[in-house]
């Protein structure tokens, strides 16, 4: 068998050793072999960092279409990654879990960044922050691709979603990644990568993959680098320590393995902690960083659980992941197993379900493959090794607490989490025990029955919320939508006058210059508006007979609009004020061009304030200008976001806010 | 001399030993002894993090009324901090720009927490995120304060603004403040802390002071501990490699000297770049880590660029801080002195201002004091030494480059700096320079005519723009608003059903129960009034001629109101809709209750969509429900934030939007 090819400076590399076996977790036949041998790491960094330029030349929503368009092809060769992370003793139902879910965020991540990012290749964060009284001076936040490679560093539990939870979010901010897979199932790795690849829908460069040892690889990362590593904590402190990373400043985030805490209110639903207890201990046969390693429940309440959990439990069919009836696979090694049987070794507890060194297989030579029987404990809370030592397989461990404060400390013992989860139907009780668990965990799900139906799960990281924890979970964050964006790119601070920071921007600030030509902007097409464009129009004036007449066409007889006495009385008004509903719809009485052109609706509105009382008297004049366009992939029209600032007849704002509408690319 | 007390475990620590002499920058006299014997460490991050708890307690607009008195009270004793400042060798106006800049910064924190953060304990992030079609899942994030102590290693250079720009987000967040200062300024750290302290405005163990060396320190952060560094890039790596941080993922931060650069383009105003560039080098006698190192000039203006500065420079009298008309005082110490000498052999530019080894000194002794003269010199910008030596004093190099794009790979060379200014009149120039700095900076100023008065300048970090940059920079990200305040807290991602998400919250969650006593929420004040609280009213039907009557009366005719015809012709319509202005006056027509009572105005409205157009012979239904309560301290009143939904006679949201009031505490 010849070693696994990587992929590295634009083409397939074929190690130039025999490489290390890789086992297949069912037979333990070779599986696959690898090798790093020969490959110039720091030539595939380079390569990388060359190739990102074409990356950040396309906007975000151009990489989000290139996201959709690769997620539908992995989707099609679904079925052979399937077959594949068999040999990694997955069932189907763990494979989907990694194929679907890796896919799913993928898509996810295509669909975030067509909502919530510009169509445009910088991104602008947060309000302008006023540097000055004159407002001739300014500043805003960009944020702008790294220039380097996301090299990332992935976990052989999920050879498919590992991978495309790091590559998408880098993807769409512009950046090249540089795929590292653990050993035990690089070739699930690699034929993603070879599909990717075959595709042809990123572009080159955008994607590189090396199989086998690391080598000194991280010894060439440099300042405009990312490295992403999820594995074992200690593996996460050997590379956090790297000199390159320290010497360089890299940015590095960990995603490490953690001792994940589900604790049972006093009041929760037995079924649904024991059934998501059970759940994620044989899910990829418990080998998931996010698997419950810590069952906290009441010790009133010891006895009952113990015993559903162990029913549920003796329901699990161990065996050949492709066989029918099969529950659980083997873990990914023998030698992983030896590693598991020694932490339950060293955790210490009274076993109440399973023996570690002994288990019936269904479908599969128990002999030859990585077999164990889920395995419960129960565990002393108050000896450090239920909190401390990790058994990355088919193992929890009941841990008894008297009082919720004492759960809550008991969970952070744990000394940082990926992931806690609650079981109680009193959101009361959930709050509480939440807002205790916060500071040291990356995610807190509740389970209640109104919820469970719908629940995504303990074990579950999702692509709108962020994944990672403090301390022993590595202190990273990945995931939570374009947070994860945000982490492949540098944030700016810019500082310059109004004009400039339009410039920059991309996005009409208030003192800039406005358009003067002279045409209505809603007579523009998307084609021909150029930001800053504007129209001003009035004055309307204010007539107390105006402020009747709405009050009794709306139904809006609000007393600061009818009731001389009580509206003088109102701290704010002192005497009767038009509606704010009546003052924006006369300044859209005054800016809008009525006849059909290419503005085609005017479909929301945004941070609206009412700044001054406008009164029986008074006259209003409107600007509008237009703010930002955003030009939509695909479709035949836009969005355009206009500033409109309503002033009385002193120059005081009225009213300030932005006005959305739909804009056609061409006029009609 | 006594070495410095510090400030540790809720007591006034005096050093065990003589501690180390600390000299006046001016007269070499000593000014101060410092040193940390006897002082333990350990316990005095336990005590802080046990009284962490305190501050925990308070809201967010709490902490920040504490942030309000405690500057106004530091401001009463700016005089004493100014006078001290002479003796590191500031001048007035560099002593205003530590001492009242670190106030200023201090105060820009308390308003941004009472503008931009809740009155809770709680940080809500972002929307709700979906997780189930059928709306009884969904997730969030929310942030808490991390249960440990900020450790603020601080620089020599800003023994007051460093501290609080620091202490300010830290104490903001919820966290106590373990200040460190350096050796060199420690006595005016020391005072300041003092100024702290015996004010009694802050609670307890909010600050610590450990004057003299960090000693075990950091063998004692933990997971929930920060620790913050400003200083030198080796210094922060061998932080940063600290087995304590790595081993339990301590989050750092570094903020470290960087070779800046301020950048001339081809059509920038000399006298502008002039300007910035001898303020920079001078201000604080150039011992600022945003100070300008490399001023990067067209080939062709090199000569006029160098005769400007040179004529500025000739004008700055070096001397006694504290002497009328001296501009520039000595650096901080005579081994500063020494290691600036050194490194201005080593960029080995040619001089083109300034002698190292003389100057002119006014009203003190240049053989006692650390004085030195500005120095310009003329590099090689081929040449590594002026991207990465840094001389940390009055000193920079001029560059030139030809074209643009070479002076923005020039900049590129310092492998990562805090800030870069361009100076140009052509915004369009101004974006592409930006652009191209950005992923290498933390910050970029454009300098124009427009913006030049009110420009902040160069050098100066601003509490609400991020101040941090990568690779040589530290790789670290402080300031910016809130942003710095989120340093000091746990992001996690929540999971629920929509009760349990609006009690962790304390946001009304769309699918979470609805209160049903019966009562108006407008007739409750906000003692009375709880999230969840809600009005339904509608129907009320839609008619042709109510919205011909209104495109008539407010004189918005836009043809989808007005023209059957055209109407009929919009893709997204397909005939006469109502005015979307209408709909929601409409819908507070339908919700308000109009009597005087403790709502006091609708002060504004955000995230407006009009989801389903409206058309005649519709029939709307709107409900309201209190979303957020925000009681406003000190005032009588606070704001409610509602949650509306306007619905058609299909159940369709044709509308959905939050209304802000403004509510009463207690009732009328």
């Amino acid at each position: 068998m010849t070693a696994l090819r990587s992929y590295v400076a634009g083409g397939w590399h074929t190690p130039g050793d025999e490489g290390v076996p890789v086992h297949d977790a069912v037979t333990g036949a070779e599986a696959a072999r690898v090798s790093s041998a020969g490959i110039d790491l720091a030539a595939a960094l380079a390569y990388g960092r060359e190739r990102g330029a074409a990356l950040r030349e396309l906007t975000f929503h151009q990489r989000a279409a290139l996201l959709t368009a690769l997620g539908s092809h992995l989707r099609e060769h679904r079925e052979e990654l399937y077959a594949l992370s068999h040999r990694a003793g997955a069932t189907l139902a763990d494979a989907r879990v990694d194929v679907d879910g890796g896919i799913g965020t993928l898509l996810a991540y295509a669909s975030k960044g067509r909502r919530e990012l510009p169509n445009a290749t910088v991104h602008v964060e947060g309000p302008v922050e006023p540097l000055g009284r004159g407002g001739t001076f300014a500043g805003r936040h960009i944020a702008t691709p790294l220039h380097g490679v996301a090299v990332q560093i992935n976990a052989f539990n999920f050879p498919v979603w590992g991978p495309l939870e790091k590559l998408a979010p880098a993807f769409l901010a512009g950046m090249p990644s540089l795929v590292k897979p653990a050993d035990q199932t690089a070739y699930l790795t690699a034929r993603l990568v070879e599909l990717i690849v075959a595709s042809g829908i990123l572009p080159e460069g955008a994607v590189q993959l090396v199989c086998g040892a690391p080598r000194d690889l991280l010894d060439h990362v440099a300042e405009q680098d990312v490295v992403a590593f999820t594995g074992s904590a200690a593996t996460g402190r050997l590379l956090r320590a790297h000199p390159a990373i320290v010497e360089r400043a890299v940015r590095f985030t960990a995603e490490a393995d953690s001792l994940n805490a589900s604790i049972l209110a006093p009041d929760g639903d037995l079924d649904l902690y024991a059934k998501q207890l059970v759940t994620e201990m044989t899910v990829k046969a418990g080998q998931k960083c996010t698997a419950i390693r810590r069952a906290l429940v009441p010790r009133d309440r010891l006895d009952e659980v113990a015993e559903a959990v162990r029913a549920r439990l003796a329901r699990v069919t161990v065996g050949d992941p492709a066989a029918e009836g099969v529950r659980m696979g083997p873990l990914v090694s023998l030698a992983q197993r030896e590693e598991v049987r020694r932490a339950i070794k060293a955790i210490g507890g009274e076993p109440l379900f399973g023996d570690p060194d002994r288990v019936d297989v269904a479908g599969a030579d128990a002999e030859l493959g990585a077999f164990l029987s889920p395995v419960l404990l129960l565990g002393d809370p108050d000896r450090a090794e239920p909190h401390e030592v990790e058994a990355f397989g088919p193992v929890a461990t009941l841990l008894p607490y008297d009082g919720l404060d004492q759960a809550v400390e008991y969970a952070a013992r744990g000394r940082g989490s990926l992931v806690a989860s609650v079981v109680t139907e009193d959101p009361q009780v959930a709050a509480r025990v939440t807002v205790g668990l916060a500071p040291w965990h990356g995610r807190v799900l509740v389970l209640d029955r109104a919820g469970a139906a719908e629940s995504t799960g303990h074990g579950s990281p999702m692509p709108g919320l962020v994944h990672g924890g403090p301390g022993r979970a590595g202190g990273g964050e990945e995931l939570g939508g374009v947070r994860a964006v945000l982490h492949h790119m540098q944030r700016t601070a810019v500082q310059g006058s109004p004009d400039v920071l339009t410039a920059i921007t991309g996005q009409w600030t208030a003192g800039a210059r406005r358009g003067d030509d002279g045409v209505h902007p809603f007579r523009k097409s998307l084609a021909e508006l150029r930001v800053g464009d504007a129209v001003t129009a009035g004055p309307r004036p204010v007539t107390r007979a105006d402020i009747d007449h709405f009050a009794e066409f709306t139904g809006d007889t609000f007393y600061a609009h009818t009731d001389e006495e009580a509206a003088a009385a109102n701290p704010l008004f002192g005497g009767i004020v038009a509606h704010g509903y009546l003052v924006v719809s006369w300044a859209a009485g005054l800016f809008v061009s009525p006849e059909p052109g290419p503005v085609l609706a005017n479909y929301g509105l945004e941070n609206l304030r009412f700044l001054t009382p406008v009164k029986a008297g008074d006259e209003l004049t409107v600007t509008l200008t237009a703010k930002q366009i955003s030009p939509r992939d695909g479709a035949p029209h836009g969005e355009v976001r206009w500033d409109t600032d309503v002033v009385n007849q002193r120059g005081e704002s009225v009213a300030k806010y932005d006005v959305l509408t739909l804009v056609a690319k061409e006029a009609p």
